[in-house]
């Protein structure tokens, strides 16, 4: 039995891993933590009632130490470098689903988030969460970087390809399609039902943050310099991610080729469907599963890969690491 | 032509006036208004690109009188209260898209909306402003109150019946169903998008302000105290009102006599279609229509109404009542 | 371990018993037929995709027989009847999601079904699988009849103000709003996306089959005639139901003594969830709860309910029957 | 006065073209053709109750000629072109919103569309139905070939930058995003409210038949030949197309200049707005504007364009070409 804090539990992310930690036959949630909300747990979450009997509370890492072996860190990019330290410190395991252990270069992370980075030695080392690729160095860290969703759906559908040398690592395009969950539970204008419902819209163009997360995932996993033109797009739907990523074949092979590669490099691994159909988000929603394919058409090689961003994207993903670094089988409570 | 000025122009039911009168042949937008913004309308309202070319403005009563001949207000409630004496100082005429002045009773008013009436004197006088029942009293009215969604909605489906005695003015039950856009562009954390979607739920059980405003103009319109019970519901789409009404009949008459009773009461307004169908609100969507029917079960009669709450809720009877303050045709811009 | 068959796997029901079953750790599934398909089940389901590998079969009761210990039927009405005593001859336990063994007097089916009911002496008999209510008769039978999802929510809220005669048993009144998965997956006009989206209306007033069915499981419950007043409605969501009913008290009294009763009632029911808020849909979707609360308001008593219709409303409750037939604990697979 | 025909009438294009017909001053809808349909129009399209009071008819072109003095043709592709040139036989003027003439090559036809074209010499010399390229050629046509929706978006988005030759002619990729009207009213399983919903995915990807559309229009208007790979993607929204397109530059201009090429192209177009922000397709819905924006970003120019799929898709466009031919102002019923 592992004891869990879940540190900034008010987001849908948070209300996500505890729906899935709830199904973890070797987990106990012990505590649930946030700046602003003292009532229980239903106050903010109600369809936790009769789940989960925790009031959110404003814990020191100290206090976290000796309240639980491992903690999920919630918090948003910034706020979570400053407690990251402080957790480690007082003996926990971290389990951190913001952005700011995902980039391996300070001089990154200040240019895209616009801030100094406060624990920068910890950067070059902590271990990039997505077990596809580093699953093998993922049991016994004491820091994980969970990846973005954004990030996730692109790296799964690319990396197999670029390893095998299949398509050019430069000019690939991400068009990519979210749920509105991935933007938060903040109160904000651009999130109203009535902004959202009904409509699809580009933003972030060329600008968003998981842009360089994702090309120096790709790099470091398939020895080359991959740069991509990522566009983000906000769908009127809860949740799921659809890329849709067109990239150049470094040599004239049949299409059944890719999908081979795809096939073999996931055959193993039990949350990627390498698929023949097209994927829609709706067969993931709810699943810790990202479903892959690959189309041509004319000199284009097109992936396209489908996953629950609060699930595969985020909480999901997050359960995985925690079951790698504390020794339960890797499907533990995700099926 | 007319010089129309809209006070408090950055809300939901601001953008639906503006874009029903940008099709009025007799009326010129002269002015915008908002406490906050100062930008081109489209940056609040992109969809008004290349139609309306003004910029938010602080405007006093006095400019806004220099600027216009009838001024929409649609402050929120209490604000309204507040500039509408001034407006009409001004010279203006004004339509009030607020519930201050719907109510004809300033005790019941506080006791519902928790503020002291400052403009009590007017409460009494003011023509509410449903055509369909009141349409002879509006022209050459400087102050109409404009109705609320749920309130026209249910009024229009139960006066002809009440008048006509047709159902027990008691123990009606109003079981109302609102898309999102009712509540407002206020970013509020129930309002987002994640919240709303994939979900319905009541709300102000009882405790509705719309409550008192339905019974108060049904009893002054059929002449017998009348009393509801009103349950709202927040339902997941952009708009429309769907009110589902039980009564009790009077008599044990065939089901066509209520349907006869509806045709015939309307059968001279061009806003209220009275149908044998059941309606949807997708029906009404988009236009100033409310359609209605009846259904009989057991010792039951059923009423069921819809409209779209932005346009025949708020904005387009907002502009029915200005063709009759007018002298316009009634159904100007509004087919 | 028990072998379980699911007999109609093509639809929505079938969608999810599959998705819970698979959870069930001592279930292994061993059939799935069809009378059309004859494809993979992810040529129907791609979201099972490595969940399951089997194809649509149509296997004759026999061969289920030697298949399976258990069927759940999902095949429609009239189809159930045919197939069912089949099914019970062949040597399975069934649970039959369909109509056809709800109600207890075969007159009564044919005037609501338009069909002669064809297996008529098994009416009587057949437990109606509401283990709130009926739990306690459930392990042992060969047959269940599983309830619909409109009833459930309605009794559920209502059973227990009925028993304690809390409420009056005549005029109630049960505005209920379903999602569209209740309708089923057949391409109908009236059911595609264009159709359904941004509307909400009210079907089947006075006439839909689930009206007998409440107040057959009422009367049987509380010993007094039970008649209801039913109106569903077709909202634009996936999934859930919320019920808003509206009954007369039989006294005097605050409202907590509802909420009270209410809370006893199901206090060691583990998929009932009595609470204080007001409940969304989406607080038990994707979940086997019901949440209800209850308000008065001037003369009314009004209890409010919501379940997910495709899990407490069918594949849920039905998992939750088998648990109780074959002796595993009631919330296996369920939370 | 113009006496206006819709031949095909039950779908959501010709629901669209009524509802903007009824609006126009100086037509008079005289007839409304259905091969299955035999009710009031208000049996299929109950929104346009005391709207228009036409029954559907099977009435020949012969019987159109004598009703009519324009028919707009809703006909399925190859149903129109056995329908067209009777249409014109009759002396009818006509607008085809189907396929059947909008490609200029029945080669090209009929290997896209799998059917021989029965009238391959007028597929020459039709004109493509968009104003904003073809405009001086409308007026005076008996026949135009309404553009498709996809087709419209990708075209209003790059033909002032290929005409310019500011963006290479080759490689250019369409990301398009529709609402599920696009797809008609066909009661088909894919369509169903419950697979749309919560999903977004790829389809006919490579094989989408407005992409030689695109191609051949592109091609003709910049000079070059032209060639794309488009991607379309089901959306679940009623309506609205959103294109994301990346194209090379062919130099290394600034941004603004795209910006400026585009706004100096439409700057005398009425429904086409060139705007700086990201469009969304809600800024667009229920009008017949294409929103369209560029960005660049590293080697790509990324141009976005937002329209209603219905409208300027499909409907709105028709009636702009409707009152091209007939000398109506071009914007009338349009804004």
């Amino acid at each position: 039995m592992t004891r869990v804090a879940i540190q900034g539990a008010t987001g849908y992310t948070a209300l996500e891993l505890m729906r899935i930690l709830l199904r973890h036959p070797e987990v106990k949630i012990t505590a649930i933590t946030s700046r602003s909300e003292r009532g229980h747990v239903t106050s903010v979450h109600p369809s936790l009632a009769e789940r989960l009997n925790l009031s959110f509370e404003n814990l020191s890492a100290e206090e976290l130490g000796k309240r639980a072996d491992v903690c999920f860190c919630c918090l948003p990019h910034v706020a979570s470098m400053e407690s990251v330290p402080q957790l480690l410190a007082a003996g926990l395991k971290v389990i951190d689903l913001s952005a700011d252990y995902r980039l391996s270069d300070p001089g990154v992370y200040e240019q895209w988030y616009g801030h100094v980075h406060t624990d920068p030695t910890r950067l070059g080392s902590t271990i990039y969460g997505l077990p596809e690729l580093f699953g093998d160095q993922i049991p016994g860290q004491e820091l994980i970087a969970n990846p973005g969703c954004y990030t996730s759906t692109s790296i799964l559908a690319l990396a197999p390809l670029l390893k095998a040398g299949l398509i050019e690592p430069t000019g690939i395009i991400i068009d990519a399609k979210s749920g509105v969950s991935g933007a938060g539970r903040s109160p904000k204008t651009n999130l109203l039902y009535c902004e959202c419902n009904e409509s699809i819209s580009a933003y972030g163009v060329g600008t968003h943050r998981h842009q360089p997360e994702i090309e120096q995932v790709l790099t470091a996993s398939s020895g080359n310099t991959v740069d991509v033109i990522f566009t983000p797009h906000l769908t009127p739907m809860d949740r799921g991610i659809l890329a849709t990523i067109y990239a150049s074949p470094t040599n004239n092979v049949p299409a059944g080729v890719y999908l081979e590669q795809l096939g073999g490099f996931y055959a193993d691994k039990p949350f990627v469907r390498v698929v023949e159909h097209l994927p829609k988000t709706k067969d993931v929603a709810f699943t810790n599963y990202c479903d892959v394919t690959v189309r041509t058409s004319k000199d284009r090689v097109i992936v396209i890969a489908a996953l629950d961003n609060m699930i595969k994207g985020a909480a999901g993903v997050a359960v995985q690491n925690f079951n790698l670094i504390c020794n339960y089988p890797e499907t533990t409570a995700l099926l």
